[in-house]
């Protein structure tokens, strides 16, 4: 795919092209471009400069087996109003995840069958994370959304670990473990790298844990047949040549009164921009003058955390006939979760399994025949042996891509939100922060996506403009 | 300062400069130079590079009334050898820290003298103290120099912060308070922002907490009256024109056979790269091909703390006439503790204070006048009301400084070192690692970057000389 080439561009000989718009979009990810379509819309114009070949950053459309398959963000779900109103408005369908048929948990070494959300592990380890669940709502509930920072306990909540909170509440190591799927899967990273204030003002941004974690009524109800990437892909369509691909922003030089950001070889003269880009990716950004040290630090305590996406394709979806979902939560390594997203019974089959934090991290480090053979003999595991003849696999590994920094969100550590957590989305100067860990609500989903960058957008016009905010 | 331009550069009309070299060393601090005097000393040719227009990285020499001041690294002590062979060499004297006189406490609102190395503050407190330095040296010993993921509970230490060790280990308020003085002097951080495994191994590679915080017999007891900066200025005369200024390492494309860096508009074909830049810069490298996973993602969880440091010159140090040594150390903002770095009794009288952590970001949001004010107003606190007519002051905040990206040293967050600290220091192909935090001993100190710097220089030799490392 070549850039789009914007006609707003002049281009010199050898020299670098340089035009004016009024704001500069860093990062053609949903959020970026959901903000530029706003400003577009409301008569500003905009240029959203992208390092890839590509745009929407960690939505990643992919075919197994000749079936659509998302290799980034996939879901959307109950009270996620702004990824749904864009999607219905770009004409993208969405469809129920398939939950059909029983669930597997693997756990402890053995496979059980059980329905609905939580897993049929020991029921000393269901009550215990029943136990757990509430502790973790109660103090949700403490933390105000969009400023973690101001909850009355937040220098204790932000003190410890999500793993050194669960010793103090003497979890079981059952609890232990599901709490271990689910950092992987939220953050991709383990209960020790994140701080519990970070943990429990996400936790409240979703509205609870079932919500985040549930398939039906929850943030995996539903799914993009056509790919979540179709939500950027169509926004960027739009906006034609107000899209720069192959353009990684190295500098923005700034004042009050406006901005010139170099990008690729193009420089661009602007009067505000907005960096949508995962917070740990702002530091490569060079800012002259130096932003404030809160924001100019920040970059380097907001990590992003590492997963990586697996597919395998079979002839047929052999496990439905077995009376199975295709859902799977595991305590073991590389696949901790999965997910049928195959299109019908009659096939082609289609499993996703999810492989995060710790798991990701041993998995990067294997040649890619040994980590096919560690996937297909996980969903033998919980499949049975006809799960080892795929006609096809596929994988992502989000912790080497270089434009997104890892994946899926930000694994926030101890100390970062009550220090540094102001500067996360404090406009400075001309220059305005999106990006999904910048929302207050759904933040790290396609949603918080949408809304952060409908937030950006609405500051740019409240400045220019004198939009009411 | 211009940089000094590389005769073995060649330059051509408005071309890229390209050189051919046997290794490239990135960074001109006090590691990289040493890293490169030793392997031009082995006939090898090579060429630093460097993004400041000058060298010596976190040492920075500066004048306060006419006497010279260290802005950044300052002492050597006892057990530092490596910094101590390398200064004879080089012939930078070193002269005793003045502890001559009472030292002060600014505890809980009032000033008290003591003498020695631990604070009068209350003896409850001086009992907890104790209590826990002797819990913290007794992990220390189970935590293996340069491998603290060997520890046996090394995953339980590196799932903690030293605050939520300290609340569960019941240390008083005052043990907490002196222990967060003690982070904001190590690693420019807060106890809530760093791994207990962190705090435990550096600990250890400095042989104590009494080596580590004392000035008579620990690691502050000499300096360098011509500034520690001169230790690069020298070894960075002697390589001449093969250090490159004013030029940032934006790129490093390599094989197993060899690398070439890109350098401000300088190319650069190498057999072997030495990184010598804190472990959080790395990540402004665009490396072709991608890093290993683990080396790729490390940058963005080993953060660097944040500390500015504060001079003030008077007429006459007129608190020695007083019996007072000029230490202080205090528990409120913004200055945590203080020397006496000035020449003589006769004056000037040179007084630093450090500013470090929560102290130092509140510090950075305040106006230049602001913080001058502040900060005469603790040295008043502390020495009386002629402290506020000085007759020169200067300042240096180490978070505002982009090719530091903070100081002194990494504040490593929980989770960091099991999981990622292996690719800390592993040479990746061609590339090495230097820079004081990739030491075994001594990290972050002058000690450390200079054992860094042989440690690589003897492993590129290994590589490519066969010399037994």
């Amino acid at each position: 795919m070549r850039p789009l080439c914007s006609a707003a561009v002049r281009r010199g000989d050898g020299d670098a092209r340089v035009t004016d718009v009024d704001v500069v979009v860093v990062g053609a990810g949903l959020s970026g471009l959901t903000a530029a379509r706003d400003l577009d819309a409301a008569g500003l114009s905009v240029l959203v400069t992208e390092a890839r070949d590509r745009v929407g950053g960690r939505t990643l459309n992919a075919t197994v087996a000749g079936v659509n398959v998302d290799l980034g963000g996939t879901f959307i779900g109950p009270g996620q109003d702004r990824v749904g109103a864009l999607a219905a408005e770009l004409g993208c369908a969405t469809h129920p995840t398939r939950t059909a048929g029983d669930n597997l948990a693997f756990w402890n070494g053995r496979v059980r069958r059980y329905s609905g959300t939580i897993p049929r592990v020991s029921p000393v380890t269901l009550a215990d994370v029943e136990r757990v669940r509430l502790q973790l709502e109660r103090i949700m509930r403490r933390v105000p959304l969009g400023r973690p920072w101001d909850a009355p306990d937040a220098a204790e909540l932000d003190a410890q670990t999500v793993a050194s909170w669960l010793e103090k509440a003497r979890a079981t190591a059952g609890a232990r473990s599901l709490v271990g799927v689910i950092t992987k899967t939220a953050w991709g990273c383990e209960p020790n790298e994140i701080s519990l204030l970070h943990f429990t003002h996400y936790l409240h941004a979703c509205g609870g844990l079932n919500p985040m974690v549930d398939t039906e009524g929850g943030a995996q109800q539903d799914h993009f047949p056509e790919g979540a990437q179709q939500l950027s892909v169509r926004l960027a369509d739009k906006l034609g040549e107000k899209v720069l691909l192959g353009a990684p922003t190295t500098r923005i030089e700034w004042s009050e009164d406006g901005a010139t950001v170099t990008a690729g070889d193009t420089i661009i003269n602007c009067r505000n921009v907005i960096v949508s880009v995962p917070p740990a990716l702002r530091g490569r950004i060079t800012f002259a003058p130096l932003l404030p040290m809160l924001h100019d630090v920040l970059p380097q305590r907001w990590p992003q955390g590492v997963i990586s996406n697996v597919y395998v394709a079979y002839e047929t979806p052999f496990w439905r006939a077995a009376g199975l979902s295709g859902q799977v939560v595991s305590d073991a390594a590389p696949i901790y979760g999965t997910f049928d997203t195959g299109p019908s019974d009659d096939g082609p089959g289609v499993l996703l399994g999810f492989v995060g934090g710790s798991y990701a991290r041993d998995f990067a480090t294997l040649p890619p025949a040994e980590r096919k053979l560690r996937a297909l003999s996980a969903f033998a595991t919980f499949f049975g042996a006809a799960a080892l003849n795929p006609i096809d696999y596929i994988e992502q590994q989000w912790g080497q891509e270089p434009w997104s920094g890892g994946g899926p969100t930000s694994a926030v550590p101890p100390g970062a939100w009550t220090s540094y957590g102001r500067a996360l989305a404090a406009p400075v100067g001309p220059i305005h922060w999106a990006g999904s860990e910048t929302a207050d609500k759904w933040p790290g989903y396609l949603d918080g996506a949408v809304s952060a960058g409908e937030r950006a957008a609405r500051e740019i016009r409240t400045r220019v403009q004198g939009v009411s905010a």
